[in-house]
């Protein structure tokens, strides 16, 4: 597994896994599903699918309230509304009604529920794109719209986190007229060659473990940890030595895999180091990045005390709950959705990844598009469109949109391929310090760090102006 | 042949027609093809075919010129070119690029020439859609702005007539990252059901000719023209005696034929009602609607005369040169592009057209969206999508998009469907008296009325503006 699919996963698996507010003090919102076309631009396919949705008009104020729409991203559509909390902190302030939107070929809103995502069925797979997405979601919007009593007018604004995030703001940019602004929290929307340098992400993910107590030691701990790894492994009965050393339940077939899985794990902790405790598979501790430095924070007494401590770290994101015997440094491959996201690297948005000794702590690794492609052919027999997503979705260049926030978080490796400047006078970009992949987006919560606090009263203040200013309009359009 | 498909005809038929002005006083541009992939949507198909588009840089300032981009319409972009002097005539004062780029299916960029649009060969037809085509337009100008030396920042306008009109305001919206502001010439981009009303069309068309000095007579014979035919028609022998009557070449085979070649006929001339002589099929005279109200000044002395004033005011239109013996009710049927256009008509955009006896001088006719359907699936095989455009093109909402002309002629039926009044404040609305479809498009030419002269001064202004504004923010950007 290389890096970039291990990001890839983890830009999944995040998404899965950050349930861990208990009392969510909302009524949980219906769960309906809508009719789509399953291609609206190709009008000789007349196939349609039920995409699934979940509204809520607990907090509805009929006579002006807005529609608050999560434009769902690569995954299961109650997670999404399980983890965005800031959309039900705020739905009774603005009266608005709440609506969650499945992302197409996610979750319950697969049209082929039972068709495997592979070479031989690829065809099958061809309406599995942004712009369908989006599409579906502006469609099902103006079928909202049209079909509840009050929301003809209602003004609609689009939230998302992650790749949700990236939608959000594309919506935005795609149906202005749909969609009167967009909150687009940690939204890479420009992580896309010739946009990022391929390590960023992981120089980020670095400096997180570098910043905590015990950063040095613990940075230059992960950073030996490869080549002692590779070492053993090398030699004679090196893979069953490596068994040991790391608790693993079956027998390490390669030092690749644990490597990846470790990879895995110094990512995820980097993207989730929120400042309270979560839930991911297991539960993680508040800060789990400073947690997982703490079991590396002596120097190296021999190679076995350096794996017992790359172990002990790497446990506090697989097995902090202590429930695990052994570890299955298969348990991040690709699940359904995981693969699913691949997919959409390898067509539309290529996200290079790699490493860079100078400036992070993984396993060296360079980026090259030869073998991305080569891997995309082999995986799905699809082969990427490099610059296509630069193309379609304007990658920096937000000089002529309006009315989007851009957050980004200090501590978020995705923040590399975020939004920080724009010549629009109603683009906000937020750059918020001490915060993890859109901890904006997520429930108030008495350990939030005050810039989390204060950015969301910046979004909060620049949803309340679209709306005045789109009620004013409407007000002067019947006058 | 209903209204609908009458006036679709025309609306590609203007184009291949009006090439008079025989000095164009500029170098023919350089043909050239660039390799489009045939399904920028979905990323399972991976056939290309080769779009053409012509260009010169003959008035081209390297320094800082920038790209004016024809967005090519239904049909052969050559006529296109010579049909849009405007872009010619300012070319040398922004020292400009010049683009006229194909639209796929249409002209020589047909990736499947040889295969009959029929159903059965539908499949064929899946990607050619107007999302393809928009995308093949910011493809292409991405390409040619990374591969023309010195085009790399150049600013890109885009030009349109028409559906080109709309299409270039689509680009715009759609695409504001690779297009700076669009000239939407004559665009009826709110032409859809809900949007317009179904007579709207000819009642511009009967204005057009009352409003000429033998007006009150001419609109009277014409609206008397329709029972007098079928009272013929429903008469044993009718039929031939209509044949004769109407000097017709081959014997009539319907009262339905000779109607709709004759609404044909009216309906043409109001869009091509330009002030100085243009040549379509045939050549036509300057104001060609008083040309053709002239032959019908006369309150009718029988019913055989006013036939013969009937055929002569067709004849302006059908054969203003004399050099026709007869006449073919069928040549207003149907050519390759004009069954392409109905194809569009009859997926993405669905047009609705009706006649009202109280509004206007054609035959009695309802707008029926059944038989519309009817028509498409039998023509096509396609069920059209009633509401499609404006969902996805966002129909008369234009208030969160800049950069735009929008231009309606006062003559032009088609203005029924443009927009004119905007909440934008780089939303430019223009209409321009005394103008048929899209004349500001044209060469100057000293006939031209003051008002489209007026209009082409704010056009330029508005476009001069955008740039310098473009170019200010890349200075702000490089400082």
């Amino acid at each position: 597994m290389t890096n970039k699919a291990c990001a890839a996963f983890v830009f999944v698996m995040i998404h899965s896994a950050l349930s861990y507010e208990a009392n969510l003090g909302y009524n949980y919102p219906e769960t309906k599903f809508y009719k789509q076309q399953l291609d609206h631009l190709n009008p000789t396919v007349d196939d349609t699918f039920e995409q699934r949705y979940l509204i809520s008009d607990q907090y509805w104020n009929k006579k002006s309230g807005p529609i608050l729409f999560y434009a769902g991203n690569e995954g299961d559509i109650t997670v999404f509304c399980n983890n965005t909390g800031f959309m039900w902190d705020i739905a009774p302030k603005f009266g608005a009604l709440v609506v969650f939107a499945e992302h197409r070929y996610y979750g319950e809103s697969n049209p082929y529920p039972d068709v495997k995502l592979l070479p031989e069925n690829v065809a099958k797979f061809g309406q599995f794109t942004i712009e369908q997405a989006l599409a579906d979601f502006a469609d099902l919007i103006v079928h909202l719209k049209s079909t509840i009593q009050g929301a003809e007018h209602s003004p609609v604004i689009a939230f998302g986190g992650s790749y949700g995030g990236m939608l959000a703001a594309w919506l935005r940019r795609k149906y202005p007229h749909i969609v009167l602004g967009a909150l687009a929290a940690s939204a890479p929307v420009r992580y896309f060659p010739d946009y990022v340098e391929c390590s960023a992400y992981n120089q980020v993910v670095t400096k997180d473990f570098f910043d905590t107590e015990f950063g040095q030691q613990c940075t230059e701990n992960i950073r030996q940890s490869w080549s002692s790894i590779e070492d053993v492994a090398s030699k004679p009965d090196g893979l069953r030595k490596l068994t040991d050393a790391f608790h693993l339940c079956e027998p390490l077939k390669s030092a690749d895999a644990l490597e990846n899985w470790l990879s895995e794990a110094w990512s995820s902790l980097a993207m989730v180091n929120y400042p309270y405790p979560t839930s991911f598979l297991n539960p993680l501790p508040r800060w789990p990045v400073k947690a997982t430095c703490e079991k590396l924070a002596k120097p190296k007494l021999s190679q076995d005390h350096l794996f017992e401590m790359i172990r002990e770290g790497a446990g506090v994101f697989y097995n902090y709950s202590g429930q695990a015997k052994c570890f299955d440094v298969g348990a991040y491959s690709p699940g359904l959705d995981a693969s699913f996201w691949n997919f959409q690297t390898c067509t539309e948005m290529v996200m290079p990844f790699c490493s860079n000794p100078d400036t992070d702590m993984f396993k060296p690794s360079k980026f090259s598009y030869d073998e991305y492609v080569k891997n995309c052919q082999k995986q799905f027999g699809t082969t990427p469109r490099r610059d296509w997503a630069v193309l379609q979705f304007g990658g920096d260049d937000w000089s002529d949109e309006s009315n989007i926030i851009f957050s980004n978080g200090e501590l978020d490796p995705w923040q590399v391929g975020g939004i920080f400047k724009s010549s629009s006078p109603t683009i906000l970009t937020l750059f918020i310090e001490n915060a993890a992949h859109h901890l904006d987006l997520r429930h108030k919560n008495l350990l939030d760090p005050i810039s989390v606090r204060a950015a969301r009263i910046q979004e909060i203040e620049a949803m309340a102006m679209w709306i005045m200013e789109h009620n004013l309009q409407q007000k002067d359009h019947k006058a």
